[in-house]
């Protein structure tokens, strides 16, 4: 029986996360968990199916009310809270599925208590992959990612040396906009933009694949859970969705992972590794899918997806600056504020004004600047 | 610095090994090669380059010449000869690149010697895989395969386990006929045949690409290279052929392997297994490529595929007769002593009318119903 502890269960992922938790309660016992605040209907059906030692709430006015409801549960609420849920216990797996800057020092909490994590919240490995990733090589725990391209590259890499690795390639679905050039993005509705061909996320991310930042952000995500120099890290148009990563060998031969655009795959996985589960998903049909395509990336056409591999390239303080006025400026777009094309300029400006850049930064450092940046693209 | 015996070091699978070897003077030496007797150049090029310590030569009669030419190598004969290459020396891996049913012998020689097998000669796993897969875990050796299409999938097995595959999909191109229906077959010719599409090969299997048989004898060959059951493993039309093999785990999760049509990729992963090593041949391009197209595999217009599975399903002997009947049908086409669809009806005669199957036959029983069915199909 292996502990799980899971950061934001009523998320997407979150949520995607408990349907495989649930069946295959003989496995997992989930330990700690955290919780929403827009639906109490949920939090409550969780408590109560999952029966978890330790709840956090997002806000201590709820405390009272859950705390009478459910005596034999620890509560704790907020940011504290997060880092009460991931040092709760020494031993098991927590699934950060938090959406923002907001997991990365629960992360951090987790590795310390000598935790492994499965990663399905990028920006933690964007802003602070360096420090991250010698955490948990310092504490020898792992580091799982959840994000489908990148679990279809550790899944590619099983039995396999990262030395005898050529490049690694994450495909692009190209977002709701992919099918409009440059020009037609000029008046696009939240709407319009929410709306993507292949999957069903959460807005964020489905407004950071329409103007491929997304992409951008797994590149560097990608760099620091791989260890690979960003030159050996490509991208490629693939429209289906079907082929999520790919690996390519010294040899030429190229290893992929192809599957369903169903997050519960890599979420099973990351839970399962290195053995695979029953999963009652819809199976990949050759017969009823006929053809595969693919198109090189267009850089002119995303420039937040070159902009990610020069701020990649720079490191230190970059990532979170480019990261933090991405966050803000998908948030302002989502209030109905700016526009669809604001957003690049907002973060295209905040990177290019930044001056203050640091090499191998503190977490207090990075915090400080994704908070600065956020309120500057915010004013 | 591995030991390498090759057989048929002059055929195609030869050849494209001998350039690997070539280039990985530092990591392989070539103890033993059996040559052809076509190309005495390319003969005598082999022993000048590689200098072996024994040469398999295929005829007695050049015995002396060689003999006297090359005083510091050991030379051998005929089907003896292989027998000899292959228990040589007690260490090292032995390439099997032979043509057809003489490769059997030496691949059970080599293994009784404590060679690892690297089989790119498919008759041996069709004809007696039960036996072979038996011994090769009683003495401890490794059977790797060269196929295209087994490396692929013995690549997407690397760090998994078989209890976690719910199938795996070898893929076809469909060969050089895919563009025909059964009505256009009629009266196709030999030359015709043997332009594949994808592949270079030899003619005999370039023949079994268009019958579709080829397909058949590696669904028998993956039985039991990979101890699956034929429910287990799929065909897919693939007309690229460059995804070469498939496996699908439990999850639904599908890793695939890759590759431009260059056999020296499955031949160098089966010397540097587990690792990869550089190898100078076109990388995939996917911006070229463009598109992968999969259609369902149509066993109505290939019926010599429904044939092999129904025919490994039975066992015993009747893998032999097929590929026995296949080998010397195929020979007659080749002769042009038969039409393309007279290869189908004699193969499929010999099966109907077989009657004296026997469970886990001898290699002696196979050998002698292998030579049975041979004379039977060209009388």
């Amino acid at each position: 029986m292996k502990s799980i502890y899971l950061l934001g269960a009523t998320g997407s992922i979150g949520t995607q996360t408990l349907d495989i938790l649930e069946k295959y309660k003989d496995l997992y016992r989930l330990v700690g968990v955290s919780l929403g605040i827009r639906n109490p209907k949920l939090n409550e059906r969780i408590i109560e199916d999952f029966k978890p030692e330790v709840v956090c709430l997002r806000n201590e006015s709820d405390l009272a009310y859950y705390e009478s409801k459910y005596k034999n549960i620890k509560f704790v609420y907020g940011n504290d809270g997060l880092i009460k849920i991931a040092t709760h216990s020494k031993k098991g797996l927590l699934i950060n599925a938090l959406m923002g800057s907001v997991g990365l020092e629960p992360t951090i909490a987790a590795i310390k208590s000598k935790k492994s994590v499965a990663i399905a919240n990028k920006e933690t490995l964007v802003m602070a992959g360096d420090l991250i990733m010698k955490l948990a090589k310092d504490y020898k725990v792992s580091i799982l990612p959840v994000d489908s391209e990148h679990n279809a590259i550790f899944s590619c890499l099983q039995g396999e040396k990262i030395e005898d690795v050529l490049k690694i390639t994450i495909t692009a679905s190209g977002g709701s906009f992919r099918d409009k050039d440059r020009d037609q993005l000029m008046n696009v509705t939240k709407e319009e933009a929410l709306n993507h061909p292949n999957w069903k996320m959460g807005s964020k991310i489905t407004i950071d694949s329409a103007t491929m930042m997304n992409k951008g952000l797994e590149v560097i995500e990608a760099h620091h859970l791989f260890q690979l120099p960003y030159n050996q890290i490509k991208t490629v148009l693939h429209k289906e969705s079907i082929v999520h990563g790919m690996v390519t060998f010294k040899d030429q031969s190229l290893k992929a992972v192809l599957g369903s655009s169903d997050m519960r795959m890599p979420i099973l996985y990351a839970l399962s590794y290195p053995n695979h589960l029953d999963l009652d998903i819809k199976p990949l049909d050759f017969d009823a899918i006929g053809q595969l395509t693919f198109k090189p990336m267009d850089f002119q056409r995303y420039p937040l997806l070159e902009l990610a591999y020069q701020v990649g390239k720079k490191g230190g303080l970059y990532p979170t600056v480019m990261n933090a006025a991405n966050e803000k400026a998908v948030e302002l777009f989502l209030e109905g504020k700016i526009g669809f094309l604001d957003i690049e300029r907002r973060v295209i400006e905040a990177v290019e004004t930044f001056s203050e850049n640091k090499e191998n930064p503190t977490i207090e450092e990075i915090l400080e600047t994704n908070k600065k940046i956020y309120e500057r693209v915010g004013s």
